[in-house]
This record gives C-alpha cells, sequence and structure tokens, in this order.
C-alpha cells in the first residue's frame, strides 16, 4: 500500500511513464518480517512484473529496498530508494547528524546507514525503528492524536540526537509528513525518498521525457495497469486517499499465491 | 503469534497432550485479508500439519476460524474458536447484550454474529473492529497509555450499548485482559474463545486425560513440536512473554513458501 506514495511521486514528475503497479497485500506487511522472506517475495513479485512486461521495477518499499544488493541480478534493472534517500540527506544536511525513521527490517537492515557513511563518512546516523506508525496509517489514523503521541515516542531520540535530517525511511511515512514536521519543527529537513528516487528516474537517460528510449518496443500495452494480490475492500479507499480523486484505478488480481500453491496439495 | 494464547489455554487444562505448533509468521497478520487469501493459508497450513502427523487441529486465529465453514472437508477434524467462544458468552450474558472485539476480518466475516444468534436468537450483538490492537501487542506495549487509549476508543461502543460480555475475538486480545478490564469495569464479563476452546477439548472424548483414546497410535513422536514460517528475531522474544519463562521452545522453519515457490522462475 505504501508504494503508493512512490507512485505518485514518479507519476508527478514522469506523468507518460507507462506503469505496472503490483500490491503485495496478501502478504503485507514487509517491514516485520526476515531479510530472507522479503528477498523470496521480492523475487516472485519482480518475476510477475517481468512477466507483465515491463523494462524496469522500482522497488516501492523501504524494507524491499534494503535487501536488494543480496537479490543478485533479476534480469531486470531493479531501482530502490536507499540510495537516492541517502543521497538526498547527504546533501541537505548542514551538521553531519542525519536520522532515519522506517520499519524494522529496514532499521535491522542498517541498509541506509550504510550507505549515508558510504557517501559521507564523516555523518553520525541515527537509526530509528517506528513499526506502529505503518498500522496506525493503513487505519487512516493520519491526523490523530495518538499518532502524534506514537510519532513523538521514536521522534524524541532523533531530536536528541541535534540530528537536522530526517529521512521518511518507510513508504508509508511521508502521508505523515506534515504530522512529523509539526512535531520536529522547521528547523529538520524531511527527505521522501520515493520523491528523490523519482527525480532520479526523471533525470536517468531511459526515463527521459525528452528523449524516450525505447519506447516503440515497450511490451507495456496498456499505459497503467494495477495489480494486488489481494483485493481487500480496504485497499480500494486508502489507495484513493493516498493517489487522490483525480487518479482513476481499476484493480487487477495478481494471483501469486494461487500459482505458487498449484503443486501443492490442498487435502491430505 | 497470537495463537500462542490458545495454545497455551490448551497446555493449562491437557499439559500432556502431544502438539504440533504452525506461526505462520511469514504471512501475518491475517486479519488484515480478505476471507479467500485467508482460506488459502489455512488449507496450506493445514496440509503442512497433517504432513507432520496431527490427528486433529486447532485453528488458533479468529480470524482464520472465521473462514472455517467456507473451507470444506480438509480430511482432519478442525476445531475454531468462534463456537466455543459463542457458547461462553452466550452462556455468561444476563442482560443479553453481547460485544465481539476482533480483528477486521473476523469483524467483516460475522462469524460470531452468526454463532451467538443461532444460540440464541434474541440476543443483541456489538460486532467491532479493534485492528490496532493487534500491532500494539506485537510491539510490546502491553500496559502502555497509548494502548488504553486506543482500546478505549473501540471500547467505548461496546459500553454505550449496555453490553454486559465482551467476546476477546482475535487471539492477540487475551493478553490485553487486564488493560481491557479495567477500562470496562467488572460488571462486563470477558470471554476469551482460546480458554472456552481448550475447556471443550478436554470435555471432548479423544482429548481426554482419562481415557487417552488413540495415543498408542498417534503418529506424533516427539511431545512438542514447534514451527514458524518466518524465524523472526522479534517472536523468539515474544513467545517468550507470552508461554512464559518456564516454556522452553526451539523453534524450526517451516518453509512453507519455498515450498510453494519451487514452481516460479525466480529470474525471467
Amino acid at each position: 500500500v505504501g508504494g503508493l506514495t512512490v507512485l505518485r511521486a514518479i507519476k508527478a514528475v514522469l506523468p507518460d511513464l507507462p506503469t505496472v503497479y503490483l500490491g503485495d497485500t496478501a502478504r503485507l506487511p514487509y517491514g516485520t518480517k526476515t531479510a530472507e522472506t522479503i528477498a523470496h517475495y521480492v523475487r516472485q513479485n519482480v518475476a510477475f512484473l517481468v512477466r507483465q512486461g515491463v523494462d524496469s521495477v522500482v522497488v516501492a518499499c523501504n524494507s524491499a529496498s534494503s535487501v536488494l544488493n543480496a537479490l543478485g541480478d533479476l534480469g531486470v534493472p531493479m531501482h530502490g530508494t536507499i540510495l537516492p534517500g541517502a543521497r538526498a540527506a547527504a546533501a541537505l544536511t548542514r551538521n553531519g547528524r542525519v536520522a532515519v525513521l522506517g520499519t524494522g527490517a529496514t532499521i535491522r537492515s542498517g541498509a541506509y546507514g550504510r550507505a549515508l557513511r558510504q557517501l559521507v563518512p564523516a555523518l553520525q546516523v541515527v537509526e530509528q525503528s517506528a513499526a506502529l506508525l505503518v498500522p496506525l496509517v493503513e487505519e487512516g489514523w493520519w491526523q490523530d492524536e495518538v499518532t502524534r503521541q506514537v510519532a513523538w515516542r521514536y521522534l524524541q531520540p532523533v531530536q536528541q540526537a541535534g540530528c537536522d535530517t530526517l529521512v521518511l525511511g518507510c513508504t508509508h511515512f511521508p502521508i505523515l509528513r506534515e504530522l512529523i514536521g509539526d512535531l520536529l519543527g522547521n528547523q529538520v529537513a524531511l527527505v521522501d525518498p520515493g520523491l528523490a528516487l523519482a527525480e532520479e528516474l526523471r533525470c536517468s537517460s531511459g526515463f527521459s521525457l525528452l528523449e524516450p528510449v525505447g519506447s516503440a518496443e515497450r511490451k507495456v500495452a496498456a499505459k497503467e495497469r494495477w495489480f494486488c494480490t489481494d483485493p481487500h475492500p480496504g485497499l480500494l479507499e486508502l489507495a484513493k486517499a493516498i493517489l487522490g480523486k483525480e487518479q482513476q484505478v481499476s484493480w487487477e488480481f495478481a494471483d501469486l499465491a494461487g500459482e505458487m500453491a498449484a503443486d501443492l496439495p490442498s487435502t491430505p
């Protein structure tokens, strides 16, 4: 579901890019799972997207992006959120203290810390897990007093460490940008890795609007397709709230679980 | 993870019963998914357990129990939480007003309401989704002020409706029994369907301690086995907190996802 904030960012800078979206709603959230299980799901999702004819994959999830290095070559260019987010944060910080707010899986991976210190070895990085903000966003409590209290508990160490830059290191968190900004005040810059990724895609030649390389051979017929692995009734509502009413979405069911189970005996 | 509260209840009344536990940690939570996806996962889990030699399956999850009727015959006796929970609540209420607190999936299914009204047609049933209590329990905030506030928001309609009995209709909620009891006061009886299920198992002849029918032919060699589908580092800690320190657990990995993916191309 959070991936929609990344798609929204990409659509904003590349409105004519044909896209195939896959929301793995049958197995979300990823942020509470191990790197091995997440890697396994990413492989399956990428194989599905490649079968839909995509020629490039954006991993619109920080937890999934944090295991990207372990995946090896999946036969298609992969774009994660970690590097763009780290690059944007390293460019923004003035006092060299950067905080990252993420899921348990993203923080445990240490991927942002590694990427940031590779860019600027002297950076101080505070990596803070903020697991409960994900279900709070999914419950729709975006401007809620409870969400504010929970967020503040996670943000206190960030403020105490004197960080001047915070990476919103989970695709759900840009939805709480205003609430988080209010809590930290405007002396702390907020980085949305989805926006940074979209900006990098726009600047890379393969996605350029001026020079749509290879667009004639694109195998994607429709301009947009939207898949999810579990057609949850709450999904449509949440998707509408994230994407805005003007975005028309017709969801298709990606039966990843069904395919996977084809050779499993359903009865003993 | 929540299934451990049901296992704990069963162990309390049937300490000598050999058990095989499967926690589907790779795909939790079930409570935010559709009935179809949950049913699909239950089928796979039951097939796995049958391969381990069990002769009876306890569905230690209310969301999964709520789809049991749609599953058909899986070749093994299945025991869900809904009927025992409904029976206990119907027996306890004096004013005929019963509330059920559950996940989105359980409440949407209407399974408790149907079961309760089948037992006592005149019962008034308030079915209340309480989705956020699940991640709050998993985050370990069992006695937290935030959890108290969230719980109170869900419980207010229960109190306003004048219910004298509340079904803790998610296996995570017995962990919050004290907190919920404090909020509602002792004029409201709390029903733990896991306890009710354990009591029914104890009374049913096949599980009787006095007459261990068929125990000689049991295919389960070890007295206890513990499987999970994702060996998450937080799982062990949470399991210990739920089961108590005296319970020794050695987790084994159930590679359901790996099996399922065996025939999926991992690269295009």
